[in-house]
């Protein structure tokens, strides 16, 4: 690809990012809009709304995984741990415009995206295994509980469309549950 | 309505409870079989499909609700708020199926199940208040973040599939946090 169809190509997927974000039911004339580009440009990158949509939630998941690949260097493994979770929640509102979006055009979610997801979870894996590891969070939580806990907060934080301080105070009650210190 | 009109309604919509729990894209057809009555009986009652899944999700709100409201009864607080909590999260998936086939089929939540839904809100809301007044519950969380959990927890585990045996390990740790002695 030469670099001013890299660009472009980097562009529209910003565009669409904030576009579908906001707004899942909108055009992809919208995405070329605030993009600067013409229409003609966004359809020789992404042939259907759904590829374009693909892109963007896949780019989405693999900035979260690199974030978490990242942060596994830190020397504080809680605040790595609990400081990622919050993102992801607080990040969800539009993360699951887009795959909602997705979904509603009747396209499954397609390999790349799928890939990424599976980063994501390998990366929160991670960041978990290191937080038990250091006394951050309790050793007898497993994954799938934990992940699906990541889930759930993602996913009520957006259906109920809370404020930013309910937000918070949902996320300190989960993760007070996270620590250790307590027996069920 | 004559008494057989109303055995017809409450036959219909527990045949339709089923069959939407189960498949969202189900037909009104495939619900009149499992009632046993004809098509044109259900059109009667339910002229379309949508006022049809508005009434189970009604139904399966203000189940829920009375649920609540009977366990207000109950001699010790704090199972009455966790055995609750469980129970929601353990039926979210059908609810959530029929709560999705509505706003996919672009309507709206009419009238009846917004009521329901706020009757079902108020009688969790009581359950909270006796559990913290008892103990069972820390007196710090307040019920929009105790709500939020809630929901989070139904979507998440219908979002993920979650096995039996993973959502009780997620429920345990959520309850952790839930319980009292320990400060943020």
């Amino acid at each position: 690809m030469r670099a001013d169809a890299r660009d472009n190509r980097t562009r529209i997927l910003g565009a669409a990012e904030e576009v579908f974000g906001r707004a899942p039911s909108a055009s992809t004339d919208d995405v070329a809009k605030l993009a600067g580009v013409g229409i003609a440009t966004v359809f020789r990158h992404f042939p259907t709304k759904v590829e374009l949509l693909e892109a963007v939630l896949t780019l989405r998941l693999e900035r979260l995984r690199n974030r978490a690949v990242r942060l596994a260097d830190e020397t504080d493994p809680g605040s790595a741990f609990f400081g990622f979770f919050s993102q992801v929640v607080s990040e969800a509102t539009s993360k699951l415009a887009i795959a909602d979006a997705l979904s509603a055009s009747g396209s499954a979610v397609g390999q790349d995206a799928r890939n990424a997801g599976t980063g994501l979870r390998e990366a929160f894996g991670n960041l978990l295994a290191r937080a038990q590891h250091s006394g951050d969070v309790r050793a007898d939580a497993e994954f799938p509980e934990v992940y699906a806990l990541l889930i759930g907060a993602s996913r009520g934080a957006t259906a109920v469309g809370l404020e930013p301080a309910v937000r918070d105070r949902m996320l300190a009650l989960l993760y007070d549950g996270l620590r250790p210190g307590r027996t069920t």
